[in-house]
């Protein structure tokens, strides 16, 4: 039981957050934090929030646990209001979808990762953005993975661990550059390949027939493509070595399946499919196992 | 009202039509046509076809429509099947994925695409095939393409066109080399894409934990890569000239996010992707003025 959440950013991500929580009595008061008070009064007429402030050294005095879910461009700016007004008690964590950053950025500010924050990332979203979108089963049987460094504190990690628990998340722990190569490949990555495929199109003369009969499979195919453009820009220079390791690898597939169809060496394209289709439905048990 | 329809494989899309069909009560008898006698039994006992053959001559006899519904390779078998047997009166249509190698296989056969022929393609489809997976839903406000050509009958286009009709379908009209251009760009460029990048991670070390931390967006960016290996390399092989060059395309935007990635030119990633968000955003206007 949290007795006193801060939400610093209360758009999907933590604003989901504040709802889950309150859906299983899990969380007393929710303090929210952001820059534009109108999203704050809006968050707080939509009852994911009970009081809000714009700032952040405010938002999270004797709060048990303050969850910053800004976009990654924002984040140095917070810890920066937040140095030397974390009270002892008080355990930080945040969503950032990259994690070397986010602890690059505590670094700069506090000169080490201070032992009451705990990075993480919630791997749970839509292509929607802002608290209008938010909803309290967003993390129901998603994962959460923490990037605690060596010297954080045990207590600390352990709490954030129960608040996601609570909120309806399992929990990973695994180091920050690993995670930021997972997801890399996994979320970064088809970001790229989704955004690249409809500006390619949307650049072909015929571009208003061709959307006209698209269909099904290029709806959820490129879903992710109506994704915010800015936060991804962010979210891809954060990543900037891995994703570009991803792609160069991709690059290289792409290639060849370009060169073996050019050629007429159909059953390379059949193998690359059939090795796709087997994989994809290994992962679909995967998910099926988590729920 | 079409009195006895033939449908030569039964499948999603084969069954699917029938289904839609004796929903709306558009249609008297169905009779199926398949290699497997297994699956036409199967067929009738959903209460997709009424009765069954193996024969495709056999089945076409004494039928209104004909809808010719098998993958791109057995098309050519099938069109030699039918030489000398189509009736007068007797109107035959395909649901082949690609418009050119059908006329070509039917110039083959026949010395010209018949009056009687009018190639079409519903734009409809799941990833899943066979006749389990069929319903009647499939064709609800979807489009299907016909692509007569000059010497076919007005009466023959005017009678597939009011079958669609009464599937669900809204029918357009272009050419074979239009259609075949315009697909390639919009189904089957991100039919390789998805197989690519599954087949890509699945070949990475660490595939199992890639797979695990996926999430929904991964999900729906992949689920075409479930679709059948085996019917996708035909597909590619017969739209080979225009898929490898909308592949050409997308590999050169592509190398140049990758680029402007590698050298930290971050505002062009920006606008490559708020321009395909905007691009999406029509896209789902059109969507939505569909229904």
């Amino acid at each position: 039981m949290i007795q006193r959440l801060a939400i610093l950013g209360v758009g999907l991500i933590g604003g989901s957050l504040a709802l889950s929580l309150r859906r299983h009595g899990a969380v007393g008061e929710v303090v929210g934090c952001g820059r534009r008070p109108e999203g704050l009064e809006r968050a707080a007429a939509l009852g994911v929030i009970d009081r809000w402030t714009t700032d952040p050294a405010e938002a999270v005095a004797g709060a048990d646990v303050a969850v910053v879910c800004v976009p990654l461009r924002a984040m140095r700016g917070i810890f920066e209001a937040l140095h030397g007004a974390v009270e002892p008690g008080t355990v930080v964590t945040d969503a950032g979808s990259v994690k070397g950053t986010v602890i690059a950025d505590a670094e700069a500010v506090f000169g080490e990762v201070p032992a009451w924050l705990v990075p993480g990332h919630p791997i749970a979203g839509t292509e929607h953005s802002g608290v209008d979108a938010a909803f309290a089963e967003l993390y129901d049987r998603r994962r959460v993975i923490l990037t605690p460094l060596a010297g954080a504190d045990a207590d600390a990690v352990a709490r954030v661990e129960a608040m996601w628990h609570e909120a309806g998340a399992r929990v990973i722990r695994m180091g920050a550059d690993h995670h930021d190569e997972v997801l890399a490949a996994t979320s970064h990555l088809p970001h790229v390949l989704a955004y690249t495929l409809v500006d390619t199109l949307a650049g072909w003369d015929d571009r208003q027939e061709i959307f006209e009969y698209a269909a099904g499979g290029f709806r959820d195919f490129t879903r992710i493509a109506s994704s915010d453009p800015a936060m991804w820009r962010d979210i891809c220079a954060a990543n900037r070595d891995h994703l570009v390791h991803a792609l160069r690898r991709y690059q290289a597939d792409l290639g060849q399946i370009a060169e073996a169809l050019a050629a007429g060496d159909d059953e390379r394209l059949l193998r690359v499919f059939e090795n796709a289709q087997a994989a994809r439905a290994g992962f679909l048990r995967l998910l099926e196992g988590r729920s």
